[in-house]
């Protein structure tokens, strides 16, 4: 396993983890500052702006995109709502590619009828498979922790995540792989497997980490620093990296009442910090 | 599928769902008076009361106890604190039997160290069996929702929970079996195929019924009432009942800002509505 303290350089500020205080330009700073080589900005932060002038400040901090977030929710109420959610993914995909990110985030949506859901985010990835390949931005799918199944995911587990890209890639990743957050990931008896099946794969485009709160008072908004959780950090990034994985470690804390309240100087040492003691 | 208009005396309500606003005396007699058929209380309403009096109530109300709810979580910070744990079930496996319940509900219990649980929970189990055996109650091992990962659960699929009683007894079952919960297994992509398994080895130990809000404010103790959330209450029913389940259709619902603020009557009239209409 890597050690994280000589590999600074692989590791990723999610910008959601500083709670967007900033302009993106100061967030760029801010992140290549701590000495991280990585960053992944949201649509929010980018959309409407010059997108080819935050790319050169990304490129010019010596920083890589190492994903972009993500997806309109793809399944729809009705048909043309699942197109334009389709006609809205392409254009994100597209802004991706002109900011420089290999990756593209899908979180996927869900329906009061998930069987239903189901079935549309697999015809609607069919949709944009060739819209990424022409662009030059992979698809990360990210299974969700199953607490979001009524309403951000209707991919709940690795596996599924795994059957979807095999069944739409049954030669092989070409364009779609997943995104292996261990918020997500972390409860799963399946888990270990599932990684290795990934990895033979070379489908893992993604690695998050965070922590999961012993007293969780909000499933979307309380997710803890590092080491202040229950989950086997580096049990899980050993499985990541024994399968392949040589990417970067992006850390994504979504904290309304604690995390987003610092400063972007205390939250980026803290996790520079945690990084290298217990990630 | 059973018409359960036609089926209320199969129909059974746990007592959770009631709020525990009334000694066990006045809980029977509604319980009954409503037209359901069976009863499933907890070890707070029994334990260190007159058990073959309340016994007696409830045959003579006419009513099945369906379950007993719950075990003492099994992992334990030390060998002792494990085995006090199961001691402490086995005096409840008793009291479950006094009762006249066929089974015992075993929610397991997490640790921050996840494995480590899992395999207390496996030794733990194997403890239980042969008094479970010699009082004649089966163990129904329920696997939680994901979202109790860190406390509640280390056994989070029915997947998992079905693997476990394979390996506990590879000839078939003679004391352990699973209880399936919707709120616990609804957003499992596996769960037609795993309730499937669950029936070819007469697994199905118990089926309950609730309801998932979209809008969930706390994942403990926000359940809907069967109707108001996403879940396909009938689509799991179908499946259940497919794989060979012939058993009690159980309610439970926690709800301490709605149901337990409401009388056990307008409480139980609306299960009976529900479970009549959606379920």
């Amino acid at each position: 396993m890597r050690n994280l303290a000589d590999h600074l350089n692989m590791c990723s500020v999610n910008t959601a983890t500083l709670g967007f205080q900033a302009p993106i330009a100061e967030v760029i700073e801010a992140v290549a500052r701590h000495g991280f080589g990585g960053i992944a900005p949201w649509r929010r932060e980018i959309e409407g702006q010059d997108v080819s002038g935050i790319a050169k400040k990304i490129r010019d901090a010596g920083l890589k995109v190492t994903g972009f977030c993500r997806s309109t929710y793809i399944p729809g109420a009705t048909r043309d709502a699942f197109l334009a959610s389709i006609d809205d993914n392409k254009r994100a995909i597209s802004t991706a590619a002109k900011l420089g990110s290999d990756v593209f985030v899908l979180v996927v949506g869900s329906l009061k009828d998930i069987a239903a859901a189901r079935r549309m985010v697999v015809e609607g990835l069919g949709l944009l498979l060739d819209h990424a390949a022409s662009e030059g931005v992979k698809l990360a799918l990210e299974p969700l922790h199953p607490v979001y199944a009524a309403d951000r995911s209707c991919i709940t587990t690795t596996a599924q995540a795994l059957d979807i890209c095999d069944q739409l890639e049954p030669s092989g990743m070409k364009q779609l792989g997943v995104l292996l957050d261990v918020y997500h990931i972390w409860w799963d008896p399946d888990v270990q497997r599932q990684i290795k099946r990934a990895g033979q794969g070379s489908r893992i485009l993604g690695f998050h980490v965070n922590d999961w709160l012993l007293e969780t008072k909000d499933p979307l908004n309380d997710r803890g620093m590092m080491g202040d959780g229950v989950i086997d950090l580096q049990g899980l990034r050993r499985a990541v990296e024994q399968a392949g994985y040589r990417g970067f470690v992006e850390v994504e804390i979504f904290s309304q009442a604690d995390w987003w309240k610092r400063s972007m100087n205390e939250t980026l040492e803290t996790v520079r910090a945690r990084m290298v003691s217990v990630t």
